[in-house]
Parts: C-alpha cells; structure tokens; sequence
C-alpha cells in the first residue's frame, strides 16, 4: 500500500501504476521518490518556474482583496484554494475591453456585475465605487494601452463546506489581460451550430456566474463540430444565446431582432447598440435598417433571417454566414452586420465619455 | 478620476467613496496610499498573515498538479487564478471521509469522480491508480486519523478565455482537513423545505461538477428559512435529491425508498446502504425495515412516508423530523433511521477492507 511514486513530474505529477509501483507517464522532471512535501518558498519557487512559460506573458496585473494589494508577478497571481469560487463557483465576473487606454462600458458592466452578485447572494465587500476605483487602480498597473480586464467577486474564503456561513467577507479579484479581439477579423463570417447541450435555467442564465461549465462545454461541442459558437434554444424552442455572446438577426424587412433578454444574459454591448440604432438610422449609417425588435423569436423565423450576427464584449459583432451546415442568407457577412460592426468599433474609439473610462497611469504604484 | 484609494485593508481591500476620496468601510489594517503593487514575496508574507487566523487550523495538506507537490503551510494552499475551475468552473470534485486511519468508499468515489470529469470532457493527467496514489500521500501528509479529503479535476490552466483549447493539462488537487462529521449528533433530527431554487439539468445534475451555486443558493434559503436542507423535486415533480446531500423514506410497509439516480447524483453512501440492506434484514438488524424501493418518488408518496432521511458521505444519515413545517412520522427520529445510521457507521468504523484504504503514515515525505 505504501508504494512509493517512482517518479513525480512538476506541472502535472503525472504517474502510472504499474506492477506494485508508479511510473512516469509524462511530464519532464522526474525524481525517484514520493511526493516531496515543499515549504512555501519552495511551492513559490516553483510557481515562478512556471509562469516564466511564454502563456503566461499577458498577464499584466492582477488584484487580490484577500492580500488587499496588485501584483504584477503572475507567479503571485493566485487564489486561496477555500475561496468558495474555486471549489463552489459561488461568484459572479463581468468585464470591460481596454482599448487605446479606455475602459469601454465599465459602468454597464459593473452594474450588471452587482445584479449577478445580488442574485447569487454576495455582498461585495465594498461599494461600487470602489469596486471602480480599484479597477481603474489595476488597469493602471497593467502598463498597457489595449487589453481586457476581468473581475471576479465571490462569497469568499470560509472553509469547504457548502454553506457560506463561514464566510467572513466576499472576496474581490481583478486582472488586466494584454490582449483583446477589438480588431481580430471575420471577413468571411463563422459558423454556428445550435447545440445539444441543456441551457440553464432561467434564474442562472440572466446571471453571470462563474458556474460557465454547460457554456465551455457549448463552445467544446462547437469547435468539436467546425463552428465557432453554438446556439441554446430556450425551454420554449425560442432561439437564446450563444456560449457567451449574444445573437442578433436582420430580418428580411430590415429589422434588427434580438431575444428577450427575460430568460437569457443581459448583452451589454448588445444593449448598445440598440440605444446606437435610432442614430444610425437617423444618420442613414446603415443602408437598409428600418428598425429594432426585441422580442421571442421561432427558430422559423430567425432560420427565414438574412443576416445573422454574434454581439459580445470582446468581438463587438461577428458575422454568421452557416448554421447547422446551412448558410445564413447568401453565406456571406451581411451589408448591415458588417456596418453595425463598423459603427460599434467606431463607438468603442471614440464613443462619449460616459461611456469611456480613462485609465490613469499615473496611479499606478 | 485618478483619485487615490485613501484606505486599502488587507483582508478584502474595503472602501467607500464619499467626496472624491475613497474611504475605509471595514477592515484593520489601513494605510493612506494608492493600492499596493506587491512583489511575489510580499504577496506571500501578506497570504501567510492571513492564513494565521484560526480558521486555518484544521487545512493539514494540500497537493498541487501545478507545483507537483504536497505542501502543508496553508499560504501555499492556493491555485492559480488562470486555472479554468476558477474562473469557468471547469472542473469536477469528489471527497472521502478519513475516519481511524482509514478512507472510506475510496474507490467508489474515485469511480465517480472520474465519471464526472469524462461528462465534464476532462481528460485526467495521470490514471487512476496514480490519482489514488497522490490521494493516499497527501492524506499521509496531513498526520491525521480523521478528517475529510476532497479532491478536484479542473480543465487546467490556459488563459481567461471560455475555450479550452489553451489548456495544456488537465490539474488535479486535493486537501486533507482535520474536520469530519461523522459524529455529529441529530438526535432531534433535522427540518427541510423544498426548495423554490431550480434543479440543473439532467446532464449537469448526475456529474460533481463545481457548477455549485445552484446547492449553494437551496441551503442558503433553508438557512434562511431555519431549516437544515432543502429538497429539490425534478421537472416532473418527482423528489429529487437535496443541496448536497441524498434523500430517502420509509413507506408505511418498511420499505426504504430511494429516489431513481437517473436525474440526480449517484451518492456512494445511498449506494452502499442498498448495498448492505439485505443482510441487515438477513440479520433481522433494521426491527420493521422490509426492503429497498428506488423508484421515481412522486410527492404525495413522500410526504405519506413514516420516516425520512439524508444520506451522505459526511453525516452518512441524518434523521428529517420536519418537512416543510409539518411533522415527518410522528415528528421524531423514526427508528429505522437510527438503525440504519448505527449500521453505516459500523461500516464506516470496520466494513470490510475493500470498503475502507489505509493511510499509512510512512509514507508522508
């Protein structure tokens, strides 16, 4: 019973039984001994051996409430393991796109992520403003002028057990990322498949939870199949959402669908562009857009659709030219997609200050 | 806009803005500056003040894929915030009871676990025989004779992005706490509700997957309501299971019945108790107990039970009293209950070698 593990690898002890004994199965540093026990200088040097791997390069910064300070080490960039959002996804998250030192939308998104923090229950440690200030704080620290910026706020440390009430205090997490996907190209369009996956249910869906297994395994599925995202129909067969974007239509008399937000995530920057649309229209920026309509929409009628469109905050619109191996409208990006995707990327540039948030690097430590 | 956060505290960095400033809402230890930006070393020094705290106490060892190690300074407890059960709940988890020296039902919950993580599309780094290798060591490291052992499979780390294709490796960690329950006294018994949460779909409901807010958020409201669990009923309105825990009866004509795993958990703990049922009626053990039923249990059936219990693998069975505020039985522990969980605890105690893993202390590093 007491065998010894033959060989211990760093990044994945990874080990094979084999007659009595356990054998290396893969991984590059090998020992002939147990597990060693390490000291936390020892574990520390090791998580430094790392993230010296060129993924982790991106990381630019990252805050803790539980060490109430920034890192820019990605060693440091760590969670205690009791936090209830490691071991019972009992935490909400939001983001915001850092472009050319704009934070865009933060405050669509921070609001919406204190809606998904009442509904889970946590009471963040800190008002809203500061929550801002200290994600204004880390952007800061990133030292970059383009990237994305991820928060996370949990019901906190506390013990393993299912119930919160060990938990003293929610904890408050934040990272800016070097890289965003503001300007990646989909000049011929992606394709979608509706998935078999279960949506959740309503009370989780319009909640952004960390608890994101079924849309991983949405998004798994899709690339499994060629697609790029997949599509959830709701517990009426009416369309929902995508893994993590939101899905949009133009109908053949030029209208622009969107489902309900009532069972579905509330799109921040699909709600933008809904607010930009009169504009547009107004403006005459979008050739053969007549109007909005937020509503149910039958698979029949969005697969009778000429265009089809993903809207989230990374991507802002992608056009979808098949679905299900079918092609959307002509099977290429449509005119008022590509136009919408133009006209967001120009309000995320240049859009007005309320809805960009300078970041100061002034700030930074 | 680039105002300075006027307080940090350590230990949920807590503000409140008011004029311009941000200022301290709670929390000790305060200082009259921006945020912080820490070094690796000083980002530990602050994890290992906090892990001072007695809380702490009772966390004896943890193992770490990332670091391929056992370490037992709680500071080190940590995972990388990258890892995609943090940030995804990406992951699955199972536990052991350590009860005398010995683990109980291992390997039935390493099934599972294992079960689990092919639903979750989680290839394990290593076999099994070498998971339950690390497992026994980290249990040897934590130098205790009881306690509890969980244990985690996560997609592993590779960015923020909902797409695992970044993941190199699968992680795995486990930790040993000097806590169990197995001789929690319910000698009043427990009250539940059912609850008003929704249940997960199917799929989700049969794996352990750390998409745990839904359990979290059905004891959270049978705290609220004073009660110990709260029941969910499927969607044909069938007894499901309750937050974390297994629920069974005992009909009129002694028969233990259990509710079909089809749409639920499969517990280990209801497993071995079907399990060990007829020798105890053999052994005229369980005085009225006639048999085992799992079936679909409709509401009506339930509620006209003599007794009701959960079943799980930290209390094995916990005696229900009260069930919506209205008596179960005659509203004390029914007496099939009390033998069946002197029973399991028998098993626990000294079932039979292939049930119970000895943790041999020698081996600890």
């Amino acid at each position: 019973m007491a065998m010894a593990l033959h060989s211990v690898v760093c990044n994945g002890a990874a080990a094979r039984c084999d007659e009595g004994t356990v054998q290396l199965q893969n991984g590059p540093q090998t020992q002939d001994s147990i597990i060693p026990v390490l000291t936390l200088s020892e574990v520390m040097t090791r998580l430094q051996e790392e993230s010296k791997a060129g993924k982790y390069r991106g990381f630019r910064s990252m805050y803790s409430s539980v060490v109430g300070a920034i890192t820019t080490d990605v060693a440091a960039m760590v969670i205690p393991l009791d936090d209830h959002m490691v071991h019972r996804g009992h935490s909400v998250f939001d983001t915001a796109v850092l472009i050319n030192g704009y934070l865009y939308e933060l405050d669509a998104h921070l609001d919406r992520f204190l809606r998904s923090a009442a509904k889970a229950k946590i009471t963040p440690p800190v008002d809203q403003a500061a929550m801002r200030e200290i994600l204004l704080q880390t952007a800061a620290a990133a030292h970059c002028r383009d990237g994305i910026l991820r928060y996370w706020l949990s019901c906190g440390r506390g013990g393993f057990e299912l119930s919160t009430k060990g938990c003293d205090q929610a904890t408050f997490y934040a990272i800016v990322l070097d890289e965003n996907h503001v300007d990646d190209k989909f000049d011929c369009g992606v394709k979608v498949i509706t998935t078999s996956v279960p949506i959740k249910p309503q009370d989780f869906a319009t909640m952004k939870s960390t608890n994101y297994l079924p849309n991983a395994l949405v998004l798994k599925e899709a690339e499994e199949r060629g697609a790029y995202a997949g599509i959830w129909l709701d517990d009426e067969g009416f369309i929902a959402e995508s893994q993590n974007m939101n899905v949009a239509f133009v109908s053949k008399d030029g209208n622009l669908l969107v489902p309900s937000f009532e069972k579905i995530l509330s799109g921040c920057t699909a709600r933008r562009i809904l607010e930009l649309v009169p504009q547009f229209i107004r403006d005459g920026a979008v050739p053969g857009l007549n109007g909005t309509e937020m509503k149910k929409i039958s698979l029949e009628e969005a697969k009778d659709a000429t265009e089809m469109m993903l809207i989230g905050s990374g991507m802002m619109i992608v056009p979808v030219v098949a679905w299900d191996d079918e092609p959307v409208g002509n099977g290429k990006p449509g005119p008022i997609t590509l136009a919408l995707w133009q006209l967001a990327r120009q309000d995320m540039m240049e859009g007005p200050a309320g809805i960009r948030t300078e970041v100061n690097p002034q700030i930074s430590g």
